[in-house]
């Protein structure tokens, strides 16, 4: 680790910016994990299950943990297990008493270093739960430290780790809950790496043209209910906060008339993501009040897109990263510039 | 409802501002609800443990939604229950499979009126669960829709509501869980009212002085973890969004450095809020990183009062109740002018 040195605007703006939307890099990513890893998922779920599954838990930091919440959407639609989601030191600190034989513990680091998920490991190893970490390293402490692991090899990290979380949710489901539901899921799951090159073409002029006109704002509202609800607080603390050190704070759809929309005005600007679950009719609503009272509203919208309701964060994710690298582009910030992450001592 | 019409500058500071810190409204509503309604939830609680109890849902929305985050907390740490909390739409629309028979659903609503939480006691209903309400409104269609209600009369309504959570959750803990911990809890929960008159009298001061140093901030981040998640949620949405207009986001502590961390600069102003739970040492960390990049620091901290650690929500909730009525004296905004809720149509 190095002092502190904040970087010049010479050195931002020269900064490398790789898009992963560019070429076929998700569609390669997101198949190469349905290869490799579903049929690895779907024999660790079944022997899982003989043995005696008494509930799940889903654990990451940041973008990693912000992919467990359409898992636990799925879950608590289409199952009945108990399903828990924790930011890694929420859960090592708080030590959920129900943790132990027959829990599956997740874990998700990009790096395989992250030190609060390794902690959350040796936890749930201790408490006797079985372990399953996702990681972008495949020789990784978080590696060393789990019973299995699942790994990706692509800067397209939190898609491949939302798969990853919906592969292993998904045969739960198959196994455990609603049989039909987490079929249908799964054959969709399957399809994903060419609908998702469908939706990135459909969506990467219109991303870049809304980043030509917000490229001034200094602080976003970013509003998802149900399964978007993980995506808009990923948008927030991974997208505007860390790559584009702009503020930001997601709102919950079903909490917007209980306090937030009291600063709804012309000065504001709020981004609506639209999927086509159970919810979408909340955030709709949240979308016209806003816009009845003036607010500047961006809105992301799944409905002319051909993805599985229960899929719509995948599409959600690539629309929203158009729109991230536009920024990038116009504000002339690139998205892997930091600060402080992995430059200072935390 | 009418149309809407923005108040002016006059209207706004002329708006009455009654502060309920004043005389002793805390004492008098937690011990008039720990009189009337703790040895009422002791009997429904063993009725509904005698019958076999599944699992736990803990509805609201806004602040009867923050409330329910030490609930789950405690829950999750001295018992084996699965619990559960949703904003009231999100439970509606997700309709978790395991509600049921044996499902007990909390569900509360300051003016009992709420129209997405009068569903959910429907949808709870429905599926077979036991509901039981939190209201300021004895008749009221929520008291009317629930099996059981339990009932406050005070202006003090997230402490009251919290107190009833506190209580529900402790008996559970107490039939269920670490017998141990819960009967602690539960006798410290008996001498809040008391303990609560001490702190409010020793933080008047502090929290009225830091909203004179504060009164221009246009935006504050909130950081929080383990017991104090939910606080930091409620004071941005209900506090600082809903009854100043001001822009706010929560930060829970242990997401701090994945993320949120690099907008820190000298430009930032940040409340950090210390307990004495398991976490306390991830948001002291959070603090520490703030302080070095020089961001402007408000820190609550209630390790020098005479608090349970599992009882800091309520301190924690007196405290920024004095830097919320400062802020509304220095800056001329009552605390209960709205522009939209109450007003408009949603």
């Amino acid at each position: 680790m190095q002092e502190f040195k904040m970087p010049t605007i010479d050195e931002i703006r020269n900064h490398p910016n790789p898009n992963y939307l560019e070429k076929n890099e998700i569609q390669r990513t997101l198949k190469d994990i349905l290869d490799r890893e579903e049929p690895h998922v779907e024999s660790l779920v079944e022997d899982w299950v003989k043995k005696g599954v008494k509930n799940l838990y889903l654990v990451g930091c940041g973008g990693s943990r912000s992919i467990m919440e359409p898992g636990k959407y799925i879950m608590d639609r289409f199952s009945n297990l108990t399903t828990e989601r924790y930011s890694a030191y929420e859960f090592v600190t708080r030590k959920p008493r129900a943790v132990g034989k027959g829990s599956i513990v997740v874990l998700a680091s990009h790096s395989g270093e992250t030190e609060s998920v390794i902690e959350a490991a040796k936890f749930a190893k201790n408490m006797g739960a079985w372990t399953l970490g996702f990681t972008g390293k495949e020789t990784s402490t978080l590696a060393d430290s789990v019973d299995h692991c699942l790994t990706y090899d692509s800067p397209a990290a939190n898609l491949s780790k939302l798969l990853m979380v919906y592969l292993v949710c998904t045969h739960l489901i198959i196994k455990l809950g609603d049989l039909e539901a987490g079929r249908d899921i799964m054959e969709n799951l399957k399809k994903l790496p060419d609908t998702l090159m469908k939706i990135k073409e459909d969506f990467r002029e219109k991303g870049l043209e809304l980043a030509k006109e917000f490229k001034d704002t200094q602080m976003y509202y970013v509003v998802g209910s149900g399964l978007l609800a993980g995506v808009a607080y990923q948008f927030c603390i991974c997208t505007l906060m860390e790559m584009q050190w702009l503020h930001a704070a997601p709102i919950h759809g079903s909490e917007f008339p209980h306090g937030p929309f009291e600063i709804v005005s012309p000065e504001v600007t709020m981004i609506f993501l639209l999927g086509t679950d159970e919810s979408r009719m909340v955030t709709e609503k949240a979308l016209k009040f806003a816009q009845r009272y003036g607010a500047k509203t961006i809105v992301f919208d799944t409905i002319e897109e051909d993805v599985h309701p229960m899929l719509t964060p995948f599409a959600l994710g690539v629309m929203l990263q158009w729109f991230a690298y536009g920024l990038s582009i116009e504000r002339e910030h690139p998205l892997a510039v930091r600060r402080y992450m992995g430059k200072v001592a935390y």
